[in-house]
């Protein structure tokens, strides 16, 4: 059945508009009578229904019953990833939603080939958005993983919580493994892993997370991994330690 | 410094020649006096050496020191991927191999939407050997992942050794996680990943693998996971458990 992210929540209803009204009726041609579960992005409700009016600005689905699936991951994860080339940041954002990421921070590094400022950096964003938006739906999700602005080192303490607990997969780091700090964090507090860009991180910018957001440096293992391998592997990890895959 | 996979080992030297030779030569144009590193397949040995002649059918590298550098996974795991559609493949054979598994087994599935045949098949396992090759580099290994021949389930079983431990990730499986499982494992054995296509495994194949393969069907958490993301995430989760990874 196909999955919607609600607009508006009513009693017995619930109205489908904008982008989720555009796709149901022109991409997927969905008539009055069809079956659709309609999510809310907000209480993790979900909501199997049926379509009951299609109108020029909404889509009003009549709910027939109501869940509280248990698909989110109960660790909040997130991913801080330096800007990379080509499709490497849509392969982290679609795969990271499938594995159950809280959220995505685009983020400049100094070995970034990739650059984005200004309306180009939103443009980019509002697309990253659309694709974490589809993986939800793919992975039956009940929660959209929100990709944020593109931030620079300066801006990253304020846009996670206050007591984010911070990984940085660095391979300069010989000695502290993944595996070892995995077992001091603590699972109610969020934790964010930054991803350095090709290039890797800089020193300067592990010593930042370090000093200024606390992060520690670990080691993957021997062997080198691409900036999305180690993504996606990082976060596999992680939430794999906690429960929340496996 | 360049990677190379040794095509024969001499006493202060070794030769490298055909795609070795043409990959130096001709893409990345080195020439006498430049230093390379050669891997040996066999022994997991590494030569960093520096070239010494190149001839129209060899290179020379004279040996400056040798050294047996730990980065392969002390665990074997393998990948057995039904066969699905456009770069999917590409993508899991080149971060497998940076990850660390021992080999990939394309397969024919059911639900597989990708036909491979005769020497059509022949010619992709080459493509795909390839990747392995270039990935197996990137990532310093020392041994380079063997993609085998595309077989069909019945061929399987002879695929891999004889005591090789069989998992088999199924969204139909609720209640066998595979951290359970993992418990159970011994690493002293094989272990294979079955991964199935994009339209999942057919409940016939998952019946088969567990009746005549004695696989263990597990469930990855509640999430739905694309064929790739499965197949990647599992086999972190599998090489962390055993710690060859983080």
């Amino acid at each position: 059945m196909n999955r919607f992210k609600i607009t508006e929540l009513g009693n017995d209803v619930f109205w489908l508009r904008d982008s989720e009204r555009e796709h149901l009726v022109r991409v997927l041609r969905l008539k009055p009578g069809d079956m659709v579960v309609g999510f809310d992005n907000k209480t993790g409700m979900e909501y199997t229904s049926v379509i009951q009016k299609i109108e020029d600005s909404s889509v009003t689905c009549r709910i027939l019953s109501a869940d509280q699936p248990d698909v989110e991951a109960h660790t909040s994860v997130y991913l801080v990833a330096g800007l990379s080339k080509g499709e490497k940041m849509e392969w982290v954002i679609q795969k990271g939603t499938e594995l159950g990421m809280e959220g995505l921070t685009p983020l400049r590094t100094k070995r970034s080939v990739m650059q984005l400022e200004g309306s180009k950096a939103q443009d980019r964003v509002v697309r990253w958005q659309k694709i974490a938006s589809e993986a939800a739906k793919q992975s039956h999700r009940v929660q959209e993983p929100v990709i944020s602005k593109v931030c620079d080192w300066r801006d990253l303490a304020e846009q996670l919580p206050p007591d984010t607990q911070w990984l940085i997969p660095y391979e300069e780091e010989l000695t502290q493994r993944l595996a070892s700090v995995l077992k001091s964090l603590d699972p109610k507090r969020p934790i964010a892993i930054l991803i350095g860009p090709e290039g890797g991180f800089d020193p300067t910018e592990v010593a930042f997370a370090q000093e200024k957001l606390g992060a520690q440096s670990v080691s993957l293992g021997p062997r080198i991994l691409r900036t999305e391998t180690a993504a996606v592997a990082t976060l596999t990890m992680v939430l794999a330690h906690f429960g929340d895959l496996g």
